[in-house]
Protein backbone atom coordinates (compact mmCIF):
# COMPACT_ATOMS: atom_id res chain seq x y z
CA UNK A 1 0.00 0.00 0.00
CA UNK A 2 1.52 3.16 -0.97
CA UNK A 3 0.70 6.23 0.98
CA UNK A 4 0.16 10.11 -0.31
CA UNK A 5 0.06 13.46 1.34
CA UNK A 6 -2.57 15.75 -0.41
CA UNK A 7 -2.63 19.31 0.85
CA UNK A 8 -6.12 20.48 0.47
CA UNK A 9 -7.70 23.98 0.46
CA UNK A 10 -11.23 23.42 1.58
CA UNK A 11 -12.24 27.25 0.20
CA UNK A 12 -12.97 30.03 2.75
CA UNK A 13 -16.02 28.59 4.70
CA UNK A 14 -19.28 27.58 2.01
CA UNK A 15 -19.15 23.83 0.99
CA UNK A 16 -20.36 25.37 -2.29
CA UNK A 17 -16.82 26.27 -3.23
CA UNK A 18 -15.07 23.06 -2.38
CA UNK A 19 -13.72 21.93 -5.36
CA UNK A 20 -14.55 18.51 -6.90
CA UNK A 21 -10.90 17.32 -6.80
CA UNK A 22 -10.54 18.63 -2.87
CA UNK A 23 -14.00 16.13 -2.41
CA UNK A 24 -12.44 13.44 -4.29
CA UNK A 25 -9.71 13.27 -2.21
CA UNK A 26 -11.53 13.37 0.81
CA UNK A 27 -13.40 10.65 -0.21
CA UNK A 28 -9.77 8.36 -0.81
CA UNK A 29 -8.24 9.62 2.43
CA UNK A 30 -7.30 7.50 5.48
CA UNK A 31 -6.41 10.24 7.84
CA UNK A 32 -7.03 14.02 8.27
CA UNK A 33 -5.11 16.68 9.72
CA UNK A 34 -5.99 19.60 10.77
CA UNK A 35 -6.85 22.91 12.22
CA UNK A 36 -9.65 21.68 14.53
CA UNK A 37 -11.98 24.26 12.59
CA UNK A 38 -10.94 22.73 9.61
CA UNK A 39 -11.19 19.10 10.28
CA UNK A 40 -14.13 19.76 11.62
CA UNK A 41 -15.69 20.51 8.13
CA UNK A 42 -14.62 17.11 6.75
CA UNK A 43 -17.45 14.24 7.63
CA UNK A 44 -16.53 11.16 9.36
CA UNK A 45 -16.81 7.66 8.45
CA UNK A 46 -15.45 4.46 8.37
CA UNK A 47 -12.22 3.99 7.93
CA UNK A 48 -10.98 7.20 8.11
CA UNK A 49 -9.30 8.76 11.51
CA UNK A 50 -9.64 12.77 12.24
CA UNK A 51 -6.80 14.21 13.63
CA UNK A 52 -7.53 17.92 14.43
CA UNK A 53 -4.88 19.94 15.82
CA UNK A 54 -4.55 23.18 17.78
CA UNK A 55 -3.20 26.53 16.03
CA UNK A 56 0.45 27.42 15.88
CA UNK A 57 2.29 23.89 15.44
CA UNK A 58 1.88 23.91 11.71
CA UNK A 59 5.24 22.09 11.16
CA UNK A 60 4.57 19.17 13.82
CA UNK A 61 1.14 18.48 11.95
CA UNK A 62 3.35 18.66 8.45
CA UNK A 63 6.05 15.85 9.89
CA UNK A 64 2.94 14.22 11.28
CA UNK A 65 1.42 14.23 8.02
CA UNK A 66 4.89 12.64 6.29
CA UNK A 67 5.28 10.08 9.11
CA UNK A 68 1.59 8.76 8.39
CA UNK A 69 2.17 8.81 4.68
CA UNK A 70 5.40 6.69 5.11
CA UNK A 71 3.40 4.19 7.04
CA UNK A 72 0.73 3.55 3.98
CA UNK A 73 -1.67 6.14 4.78
CA UNK A 74 -3.26 8.32 2.27
CA UNK A 75 -3.35 11.61 4.20
CA UNK A 76 -5.66 14.88 3.56
CA UNK A 77 -3.63 18.51 5.06
CA UNK A 78 -7.11 20.45 4.88
CA UNK A 79 -7.06 24.01 4.93
CA UNK A 80 -9.20 26.67 4.77
CA UNK A 81 -8.61 28.97 1.33
CA UNK A 82 -5.84 27.76 -1.11
CA UNK A 83 -3.56 25.77 0.97
CA UNK A 84 -0.60 27.79 -0.71
CA UNK A 85 -1.64 30.96 0.75
CA UNK A 86 -1.02 31.65 4.55
CA UNK A 87 -1.36 28.26 4.36
CA UNK A 88 -0.04 24.24 5.25
CA UNK A 89 1.48 23.98 1.66
CA UNK A 90 4.80 26.05 2.66
CA UNK A 91 4.77 23.80 6.35
CA UNK A 92 5.01 20.31 4.59
CA UNK A 93 7.67 21.32 2.21
CA UNK A 94 9.35 22.93 5.27
CA UNK A 95 9.22 19.65 6.76
CA UNK A 96 10.51 17.73 4.01
CA UNK A 97 13.43 19.62 3.89
CA UNK A 98 14.13 18.65 7.23
CA UNK A 99 13.19 15.04 7.42
CA UNK A 100 14.96 13.69 4.05
CA UNK A 101 14.22 10.35 4.54
CA UNK A 102 10.80 11.26 3.54
CA UNK A 103 11.99 12.44 0.33
CA UNK A 104 10.46 10.37 -1.67
CA UNK A 105 6.50 10.77 -0.99
CA UNK A 106 4.09 11.59 -2.84
CA UNK A 107 2.85 15.30 -1.99
CA UNK A 108 0.32 16.91 -4.13
CA UNK A 109 -1.30 20.25 -3.44
CA UNK A 110 -5.31 20.45 -4.56
CA UNK A 111 -6.07 24.05 -5.12
CA UNK A 112 -8.71 26.32 -3.31
CA UNK A 113 -10.55 29.32 -3.14
CA UNK A 114 -8.37 31.88 -1.36
CA UNK A 115 -10.22 34.08 1.04
CA UNK A 116 -9.05 37.09 -0.80
CA UNK A 117 -10.87 36.08 -3.99
CA UNK A 118 -13.91 34.90 -2.35
CA UNK A 119 -13.79 38.90 -0.75
CA UNK A 120 -12.84 40.52 -3.62
CA UNK A 121 -16.05 38.72 -5.22
CA UNK A 122 -18.45 39.66 -2.51
CA UNK A 123 -17.62 43.12 -3.04
CA UNK A 124 -17.51 43.28 -6.83
CA UNK A 125 -13.91 43.42 -8.35
CA UNK A 126 -11.44 44.98 -6.42
CA UNK A 127 -8.67 43.13 -7.06
CA UNK A 128 -9.23 43.72 -10.90
CA UNK A 129 -5.99 44.80 -11.85
CA UNK A 130 -2.96 44.28 -10.59
CA UNK A 131 -2.61 43.30 -6.92
CA UNK A 132 -0.47 41.91 -3.63
CA UNK A 133 -0.95 39.76 -0.52
CA UNK A 134 0.26 40.40 2.52
CA UNK A 135 0.13 38.38 5.33
CA UNK A 136 0.31 40.96 8.57
CA UNK A 137 0.80 38.51 11.24
CA UNK A 138 4.10 39.41 12.28
CA UNK A 139 4.59 35.96 14.04
CA UNK A 140 6.91 34.90 10.71
CA UNK A 141 8.68 38.46 10.10
CA UNK A 142 9.52 41.25 11.45
CA UNK A 143 7.21 44.36 11.42
CA UNK A 144 9.68 46.69 9.58
CA UNK A 145 9.18 43.99 6.77
CA UNK A 146 5.26 44.22 6.88
CA UNK A 147 5.85 47.91 7.02
CA UNK A 148 8.18 48.17 3.93
CA UNK A 149 6.25 46.02 2.11
CA UNK A 150 3.03 48.43 2.67
CA UNK A 151 4.97 50.82 1.41
CA UNK A 152 6.73 49.31 -1.89
CA UNK A 153 2.95 48.10 -2.63
CA UNK A 154 1.76 51.19 -2.48
CA UNK A 155 4.46 53.45 -4.41
CA UNK A 156 3.57 50.58 -7.00
CA UNK A 157 -0.03 51.42 -6.90
CA UNK A 158 -1.17 47.73 -6.26
CA UNK A 159 -4.08 46.96 -4.94
CA UNK A 160 -3.61 44.89 -1.47
CA UNK A 161 -5.33 42.27 0.07
CA UNK A 162 -4.61 41.19 4.23
CA UNK A 163 -4.28 38.10 5.60
CA UNK A 164 -4.54 37.94 8.98
CA UNK A 165 -4.82 41.55 10.10
CA UNK A 166 -5.23 41.65 14.08
CA UNK A 167 -5.37 39.19 16.83
CA UNK A 168 -5.50 39.57 20.28
CA UNK A 169 -2.06 38.90 20.68
CA UNK A 170 -1.26 41.79 18.15
CA UNK A 171 -3.54 44.25 18.99
CA UNK A 172 -1.12 47.13 17.94
CA UNK A 173 0.27 45.89 14.54
CA UNK A 174 -3.10 46.70 12.81
CA UNK A 175 -3.29 50.68 13.65
CA UNK A 176 0.41 50.66 12.52
CA UNK A 177 -0.69 49.43 9.19
CA UNK A 178 -3.94 51.63 8.80
CA UNK A 179 -1.27 54.64 9.85
CA UNK A 180 1.29 53.54 6.74
CA UNK A 181 -1.89 53.85 4.25
CA UNK A 182 -3.02 56.56 5.38
CA UNK A 183 0.83 58.30 4.94
CA UNK A 184 1.46 56.37 1.78
CA UNK A 185 -2.30 56.40 -0.12
CA UNK A 186 -3.87 59.59 1.66
CA UNK A 187 -6.81 59.41 3.64
CA UNK A 188 -9.72 59.20 0.51
CA UNK A 189 -8.90 55.34 -0.44
CA UNK A 190 -11.06 52.91 -0.06
CA UNK A 191 -10.80 49.77 2.09
CA UNK A 192 -12.80 46.98 2.56
CA UNK A 193 -13.52 44.70 5.20
CA UNK A 194 -15.14 41.32 4.44
CA UNK A 195 -15.61 39.24 7.64
CA UNK A 196 -16.08 35.13 7.35
CA UNK A 197 -16.58 35.58 3.96
CA UNK A 198 -19.18 32.83 2.31
CA UNK A 199 -20.95 31.77 5.37
CA UNK A 200 -24.21 32.59 6.81
CA UNK A 201 -22.35 35.54 9.43
CA UNK A 202 -20.82 37.26 6.70
CA UNK A 203 -20.05 41.13 7.13
CA UNK A 204 -18.77 43.59 3.99
CA UNK A 205 -18.05 47.15 4.31
CA UNK A 206 -16.40 49.86 2.71
CA UNK A 207 -15.06 53.33 3.68
CA UNK A 208 -11.70 55.41 2.78
CA UNK A 209 -8.58 55.43 4.95
CA UNK A 210 -10.00 58.66 7.01
CA UNK A 211 -12.58 56.73 8.33
CA UNK A 212 -11.61 53.48 9.15
CA UNK A 213 -10.22 51.46 12.49
CA UNK A 214 -8.33 49.00 14.28
CA UNK A 215 -11.51 47.47 15.66
CA UNK A 216 -13.32 46.69 11.99
CA UNK A 217 -10.70 43.99 11.34
CA UNK A 218 -10.17 40.96 13.47
CA UNK A 219 -8.74 37.41 12.46
CA UNK A 220 -11.90 35.87 10.56
CA UNK A 221 -11.42 39.33 8.21
CA UNK A 222 -9.65 39.86 4.92
CA UNK A 223 -8.91 43.43 4.52
CA UNK A 224 -8.78 44.84 0.78
CA UNK A 225 -7.09 48.06 0.15
CA UNK A 226 -7.93 49.33 -3.70
CA UNK A 227 -5.38 51.18 -5.84
CA UNK A 228 -5.70 54.98 -6.77
CA UNK A 229 -8.40 53.83 -9.20
CA UNK A 230 -10.72 51.55 -7.08
CA UNK A 231 -14.24 53.14 -6.55
CA UNK A 232 -17.78 52.65 -6.13
CA UNK A 233 -20.49 51.43 -9.11
CA UNK A 234 -23.63 51.03 -6.97
CA UNK A 235 -23.14 48.94 -4.17
CA UNK A 236 -19.97 47.74 -5.73
CA UNK A 237 -16.29 48.41 -4.91
CA UNK A 238 -14.05 47.39 -8.37
CA UNK A 239 -10.80 48.44 -9.94
CA UNK A 240 -10.76 49.24 -13.35
CA UNK A 241 -8.52 46.52 -15.75
CA UNK A 242 -6.57 50.48 -16.73
CA UNK A 243 -4.23 51.99 -14.99
CA UNK A 244 -4.72 55.87 -13.79
CA UNK B 1 -39.22 37.01 -14.54
CA UNK B 2 -36.57 38.91 -13.09
CA UNK B 3 -33.18 38.61 -14.58
CA UNK B 4 -29.92 38.79 -13.05
CA UNK B 5 -25.63 38.46 -14.37
CA UNK B 6 -23.47 36.28 -12.81
CA UNK B 7 -19.64 36.26 -13.43
CA UNK B 8 -18.67 33.29 -12.93
CA UNK B 9 -14.83 31.49 -13.10
CA UNK B 10 -14.40 28.55 -14.60
CA UNK B 11 -10.94 27.55 -12.93
CA UNK B 12 -8.05 27.01 -15.12
CA UNK B 13 -8.85 24.48 -16.99
CA UNK B 14 -9.83 20.99 -15.44
CA UNK B 15 -13.32 20.11 -14.60
CA UNK B 16 -12.38 18.89 -11.33
CA UNK B 17 -11.88 22.46 -10.18
CA UNK B 18 -15.13 24.14 -11.55
CA UNK B 19 -16.65 24.86 -7.83
CA UNK B 20 -20.39 23.47 -7.22
CA UNK B 21 -21.76 26.89 -6.99
CA UNK B 22 -20.32 27.74 -10.53
CA UNK B 23 -22.18 24.32 -11.60
CA UNK B 24 -25.24 25.65 -9.49
CA UNK B 25 -25.45 28.76 -11.89
CA UNK B 26 -24.57 27.54 -15.16
CA UNK B 27 -27.82 24.92 -14.68
CA UNK B 28 -30.03 28.27 -13.63
CA UNK B 29 -29.07 30.10 -16.77
CA UNK B 30 -30.44 31.07 -19.99
CA UNK B 31 -27.54 32.54 -21.49
CA UNK B 32 -23.85 31.90 -21.35
CA UNK B 33 -21.32 34.93 -22.79
CA UNK B 34 -17.83 34.87 -22.94
CA UNK B 35 -14.78 34.18 -24.94
CA UNK B 36 -15.00 31.61 -27.09
CA UNK B 37 -12.98 28.80 -25.67
CA UNK B 38 -14.36 29.52 -22.42
CA UNK B 39 -18.39 29.16 -23.41
CA UNK B 40 -17.26 25.93 -25.08
CA UNK B 41 -16.67 24.39 -21.84
CA UNK B 42 -20.45 24.65 -21.30
CA UNK B 43 -22.23 22.19 -22.52
CA UNK B 44 -25.32 23.02 -24.50
CA UNK B 45 -28.70 22.35 -23.59
CA UNK B 46 -32.27 22.89 -24.16
CA UNK B 47 -33.37 26.58 -23.06
CA UNK B 48 -29.89 27.74 -22.91
CA UNK B 49 -28.42 30.32 -25.64
CA UNK B 50 -24.43 30.10 -26.33
CA UNK B 51 -23.06 33.44 -26.92
CA UNK B 52 -19.31 32.92 -27.64
CA UNK B 53 -17.66 36.38 -28.73
CA UNK B 54 -13.59 36.94 -29.98
CA UNK B 55 -11.06 38.56 -27.56
CA UNK B 56 -10.61 42.04 -26.66
CA UNK B 57 -14.46 42.88 -26.70
CA UNK B 58 -14.57 42.78 -22.79
CA UNK B 59 -16.69 45.91 -22.69
CA UNK B 60 -19.28 45.03 -25.42
CA UNK B 61 -20.05 41.39 -24.01
CA UNK B 62 -20.18 42.72 -20.00
CA UNK B 63 -23.41 45.55 -21.94
CA UNK B 64 -24.65 42.78 -23.45
CA UNK B 65 -25.10 40.54 -20.48
CA UNK B 66 -26.24 43.64 -18.72
CA UNK B 67 -29.78 44.38 -21.68
CA UNK B 68 -30.16 40.61 -21.77
CA UNK B 69 -30.61 40.62 -17.34
CA UNK B 70 -32.96 44.30 -18.06
CA UNK B 71 -34.74 41.53 -20.68
CA UNK B 72 -35.61 39.10 -17.76
CA UNK B 73 -32.46 36.78 -19.01
CA UNK B 74 -30.53 34.89 -16.41
CA UNK B 75 -27.01 35.31 -17.60
CA UNK B 76 -23.51 33.64 -16.76
CA UNK B 77 -20.41 35.51 -17.95
CA UNK B 78 -18.09 32.73 -17.66
CA UNK B 79 -13.75 33.94 -17.51
CA UNK B 80 -11.85 31.19 -16.78
CA UNK B 81 -9.46 31.38 -14.01
CA UNK B 82 -11.14 33.46 -11.42
CA UNK B 83 -13.26 36.06 -12.95
CA UNK B 84 -12.10 39.21 -10.16
CA UNK B 85 -8.07 38.43 -11.90
CA UNK B 86 -7.71 40.02 -14.70
CA UNK B 87 -11.08 38.79 -16.20
CA UNK B 88 -14.40 40.33 -16.92
CA UNK B 89 -15.64 41.19 -13.22
CA UNK B 90 -13.76 44.71 -13.73
CA UNK B 91 -15.17 45.15 -17.57
CA UNK B 92 -19.06 44.34 -15.98
CA UNK B 93 -18.56 46.56 -13.12
CA UNK B 94 -17.12 49.46 -15.80
CA UNK B 95 -20.07 48.83 -18.17
CA UNK B 96 -22.36 49.24 -15.24
CA UNK B 97 -20.58 52.48 -14.47
CA UNK B 98 -21.13 53.74 -18.09
CA UNK B 99 -24.76 52.34 -18.76
CA UNK B 100 -26.46 53.42 -15.43
CA UNK B 101 -30.15 52.77 -16.44
CA UNK B 102 -28.96 49.04 -15.47
CA UNK B 103 -27.95 50.26 -12.20
CA UNK B 104 -30.18 47.86 -10.50
CA UNK B 105 -29.21 44.59 -12.17
CA UNK B 106 -28.60 41.77 -9.83
CA UNK B 107 -25.26 41.12 -10.55
CA UNK B 108 -23.14 37.86 -8.42
CA UNK B 109 -19.58 37.83 -9.19
CA UNK B 110 -18.68 33.23 -8.26
CA UNK B 111 -15.00 33.16 -7.52
CA UNK B 112 -13.27 30.50 -9.22
CA UNK B 113 -9.58 28.41 -9.16
CA UNK B 114 -7.17 31.51 -10.83
CA UNK B 115 -4.46 30.35 -12.40
CA UNK B 116 -1.69 31.44 -10.47
CA UNK B 117 -2.93 29.60 -7.80
CA UNK B 118 -3.10 26.28 -9.96
CA UNK B 119 0.15 26.62 -10.79
CA UNK B 120 2.22 27.30 -7.77
CA UNK B 121 0.07 23.73 -6.36
CA UNK B 122 1.37 22.29 -9.61
CA UNK B 123 4.97 23.40 -8.59
CA UNK B 124 4.65 23.36 -4.85
CA UNK B 125 4.34 26.11 -3.03
CA UNK B 126 6.37 28.97 -4.39
CA UNK B 127 3.10 31.76 -3.29
CA UNK B 128 3.62 30.40 0.39
CA UNK B 129 4.74 33.63 1.79
CA UNK B 130 3.62 37.65 0.84
CA UNK B 131 2.83 37.83 -3.35
CA UNK B 132 1.78 39.93 -6.02
CA UNK B 133 -0.25 39.38 -9.22
CA UNK B 134 0.61 41.18 -12.10
CA UNK B 135 -0.77 41.41 -15.47
CA UNK B 136 2.10 41.96 -18.11
CA UNK B 137 -0.28 42.98 -21.00
CA UNK B 138 0.13 46.47 -21.72
CA UNK B 139 -2.80 46.75 -23.46
CA UNK B 140 -4.32 48.62 -20.91
CA UNK B 141 -1.38 50.16 -19.17
CA UNK B 142 1.79 51.63 -20.17
CA UNK B 143 4.87 49.35 -20.41
CA UNK B 144 7.05 52.09 -17.96
CA UNK B 145 4.06 51.46 -15.22
CA UNK B 146 5.10 47.33 -15.66
CA UNK B 147 8.55 47.93 -15.40
CA UNK B 148 7.69 50.64 -12.25
CA UNK B 149 5.57 47.68 -10.37
CA UNK B 150 8.40 45.02 -11.38
CA UNK B 151 10.86 46.88 -9.37
CA UNK B 152 8.52 48.18 -6.26
CA UNK B 153 7.63 43.95 -5.90
CA UNK B 154 10.80 43.27 -6.14
CA UNK B 155 12.21 45.81 -3.52
CA UNK B 156 9.45 44.23 -1.19
CA UNK B 157 10.86 40.88 -1.72
CA UNK B 158 7.56 39.60 -2.92
CA UNK B 159 7.32 36.34 -4.80
CA UNK B 160 5.49 37.48 -8.12
CA UNK B 161 2.68 35.67 -10.42
CA UNK B 162 2.45 37.10 -13.71
CA UNK B 163 -0.24 36.92 -16.48
CA UNK B 164 -0.26 37.47 -19.82
CA UNK B 165 3.26 37.23 -19.89
CA UNK B 166 3.89 37.22 -24.05
CA UNK B 167 1.45 37.19 -27.04
CA UNK B 168 2.62 37.52 -30.74
CA UNK B 169 1.60 41.09 -30.68
CA UNK B 170 4.01 41.85 -27.73
CA UNK B 171 6.96 39.80 -28.11
CA UNK B 172 9.47 42.15 -26.88
CA UNK B 173 7.53 42.17 -23.39
CA UNK B 174 8.41 39.66 -21.97
CA UNK B 175 12.51 40.08 -22.98
CA UNK B 176 12.22 43.38 -21.14
CA UNK B 177 10.92 41.60 -18.19
CA UNK B 178 13.45 39.38 -18.01
CA UNK B 179 16.05 41.90 -18.15
CA UNK B 180 14.55 44.01 -15.45
CA UNK B 181 13.89 40.74 -12.72
CA UNK B 182 17.60 39.86 -13.55
CA UNK B 183 19.16 43.51 -12.62
CA UNK B 184 16.47 43.86 -9.04
CA UNK B 185 16.67 39.86 -8.00
CA UNK B 186 19.74 38.70 -9.33
CA UNK B 187 20.64 36.19 -11.94
CA UNK B 188 19.83 32.84 -9.09
CA UNK B 189 16.75 33.14 -8.56
CA UNK B 190 13.97 30.89 -9.66
CA UNK B 191 11.20 31.34 -12.25
CA UNK B 192 8.70 29.06 -12.52
CA UNK B 193 6.66 28.47 -16.37
CA UNK B 194 3.56 26.54 -15.81
CA UNK B 195 1.80 26.15 -18.84
CA UNK B 196 -1.68 24.86 -19.57
CA UNK B 197 -2.04 23.78 -16.08
CA UNK B 198 -4.69 21.43 -14.22
CA UNK B 199 -5.07 20.25 -18.32
CA UNK B 200 -3.29 16.89 -20.22
CA UNK B 201 -0.98 19.57 -21.86
CA UNK B 202 0.71 20.76 -18.71
CA UNK B 203 4.29 21.57 -18.92
CA UNK B 204 5.97 22.94 -15.65
CA UNK B 205 9.78 24.20 -15.66
CA UNK B 206 11.68 26.08 -13.17
CA UNK B 207 15.17 27.53 -13.71
CA UNK B 208 17.04 30.20 -12.79
CA UNK B 209 16.75 34.20 -14.10
CA UNK B 210 19.89 33.21 -15.51
CA UNK B 211 18.76 29.80 -17.76
CA UNK B 212 15.60 31.60 -18.66
CA UNK B 213 14.77 33.04 -21.76
CA UNK B 214 11.31 34.46 -23.60
CA UNK B 215 10.53 31.82 -25.83
CA UNK B 216 9.85 30.02 -22.21
CA UNK B 217 6.62 31.91 -21.95
CA UNK B 218 3.18 32.49 -23.88
CA UNK B 219 -0.39 33.07 -23.37
CA UNK B 220 -1.21 29.99 -21.84
CA UNK B 221 1.65 30.03 -19.48
CA UNK B 222 1.58 31.50 -16.21
CA UNK B 223 4.95 32.36 -14.85
CA UNK B 224 5.96 32.72 -10.61
CA UNK B 225 8.97 34.26 -9.18
CA UNK B 226 10.12 33.17 -6.42
CA UNK B 227 11.23 35.97 -3.60
CA UNK B 228 14.65 35.52 -1.97
CA UNK B 229 13.90 32.68 -0.06
CA UNK B 230 12.11 30.90 -2.65
CA UNK B 231 13.59 26.90 -3.03
CA UNK B 232 14.09 23.35 -4.02
CA UNK B 233 13.13 20.80 -2.13
CA UNK B 234 13.14 17.47 -4.34
CA UNK B 235 11.16 18.27 -7.12
CA UNK B 236 8.95 20.77 -5.37
CA UNK B 237 9.13 24.57 -5.74
CA UNK B 238 8.41 26.32 -2.19
CA UNK B 239 8.82 30.05 -0.61
CA UNK B 240 8.78 29.21 2.93
CA UNK B 241 6.65 30.98 5.74
CA UNK B 242 9.11 32.81 7.33
CA UNK B 243 11.12 36.04 5.78
CA UNK B 244 14.77 35.76 5.09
Amino acid sequence: MTGWVAIAGLGPGSEALVTPEVTAALAKATDIIGYIPYVARVAERPGLTLHPTDNRVELERAQHALELASQGAKVVVVSSGDPGVFAMASAVFEALEERREFAATDIRVLPGITAMLAAAAAAGAPLGHDFCAINLSDNLKPWDLIEHRLRMADRGDFAMAFYNPRSKSRPAGFEKTLEVLREECGESRLITFARAVTTPDLTLRTVTLAEASPDMADMRTVVIVGNAATRRVGRYIYTPRSAL
